[in-house]
């Protein structure tokens, strides 16, 4: 049986068609249009060049309603806002952290976790919350939210309205500005080059992301952190700052045998947690 | 059948005998010993004045190891950290803010409530979290401590050794400090006086509060927020800048619906949480 799944974030759209054991036969990709129209137009030209599914499933950089489908708050896709893809592309429609989380569950990092928040670094900050083995997706399907979780609450205004998220610090796309580099990966060249700005740029995410960790580990007690997107390859840069936020400010039993483990489905998380979502329909 | 209950805290122990229907029989309270030893030796007097109990369980303020029993961490009760009840007094021992949401969730505010945070302001600040309907302690039995998420990550020492902590800003002790009054109770008689310095007391363990709870509401999406302890009927001096942060910072879907009540079974949340716990062996 194969799926066909996508994965719409803030800067591309990528559809692939999946089998049941979560391998991808077939893949497309392209830059994501701020018009939801055009988006969805290009999904649906995805969709039928990558041929049958069984079932389909999309993942999206936002908040989806539970009750409706709709897409309730995107900061990095503000014209989708109020869109209901689900009806018109007759696919599920999930957060894409979530997804992810679904993916790492099923055939990456977090296999047999009973409990762990997944963060994507990307544009945004993404989460996915994993209790008791299962999705946590909360009252409404708006859970998971870590992206604004407020850091330093004087800080500077995100994209969602608020000040201070973690999203300002520690997305793949502020550590490249703080970096002064073009993208995360040439901030974490020069940051083992030993460039003072980028070293500084990885140091504050770390911070950000460990604060930020400490919080939940107190509230949650979780097992695992798991780290995706676009820095999980840079996780290294992150760990010192990170793990020293966390060593001051967990408490002993929440921090103790805590594990903080990259991503290992690399971009292909959301898509394989789409078709997992695909497949069980 | 009726059991016996205890609740440890910072500044009080209580002890009751309790009914199958949460009646509360009988009981006894005193100041807390420092001495854990002599802490030990009052409540085991106090539960035999208040006669034979089918089950017994005691709540402490400080984080209790799901394995071994030990109470881990108690910033308040420091020298009780390493000393496991259980054995001696032939109880069962759960954290009280654990205990506190188990009793609302029994007889008070917060049944039928699928998911939502407890928070107990008193001493200090503890919590006890509700997901799916049950008590959610996580990996270790460590869950809930809210009271040690990070508020303003650079703000002042908290007796947990990190900075920041919703604790210095929201407890009763840390109000009625900032008031200048002598107990949280004496600060809200000043506040709705109008006394300035109170007024801002209030607004600030407010705020802080409100920082807390966006962060849990956007990560957990959860229906309600319990406020229990000493300054739960100062609800209403907390509401105007908690609501101000939670409007300013939770997304739409979680902040939409969400509920913010006062404890309904004062202090006796804790006592009726452990025998809850106890009618259940």
């Amino acid at each position: 049986m194969t799926v066909l799944a996508a994965d719409v974030g803030g800067t591309s759209i990528r559809a692939a068609r999946i089998d049941e054991e979560g391998r991808i036969l077939d893949r497309r990709s392209g830059p994501t249009p701020q018009d939801p129209r055009e988006g969805v137009a290009l999904l649906r030209r995805f969709w039928e060049e990558l041929g049958w599914g069984a079932g389909r499933a999309m993942v999206i950089a936002g908040g989806i309603s539970a009750t409706t489908g709709e897409i309730t708050q995107s900061p990095n896709l503000r014209r989708w806002e109020g869109l209901r893809p689900g009806p018109e592309l007759e696919c599920q429609v999930h957060n894409d952290a979530n997804g992810a989380a679904l993916g790492e569950i099923w055939k990456g990092a977090l296999r047999g976790k009973r409990s762990a928040l997944l963060v994507t670094l990307g544009t945004g900050v993404g989460g996915g919350l994993v209790l008791d083995g299962k999705l946590w997706t909360g009252r409404d399907g708006s859970a998971g939210e870590i992206g604004h979780t407020a850091v330093f609450p004087e800080g500077p205004e995100c994209g969602c309205g608020a000040r201070g998220c973690l999203e300002i610090y520690a997305s793949a796309t502020a550590v490249a500005r703080a970096a002064g580099a073009a993208d995360a990966e040439a901030a974490a060249v020069a940051a083992r080059r030993g460039d003072a700005r980028s070293v500084a740029a990885f140091a504050q995410a770390g911070r950000a992301l460990g604060i930020a960790f400490a919080n939940v580990a107190n509230l949650l007690n979780v097992e695992a952190f798991c780290l995706g997107g676009g820095m999980a390859a840079a996780l290294d840069l992150l760990l010192p700052s990170m793990c020293a936020e966390l060593d001051a400010r967990a408490f002993r039993l929440a921090r103790k045998g805590l594990a903080i483990v990259p991503a290992a489905l690399g971009n292909d998380a959301g898509l394989l947690g789409a078709a997992w979502a695909a497949l069980q329909v």
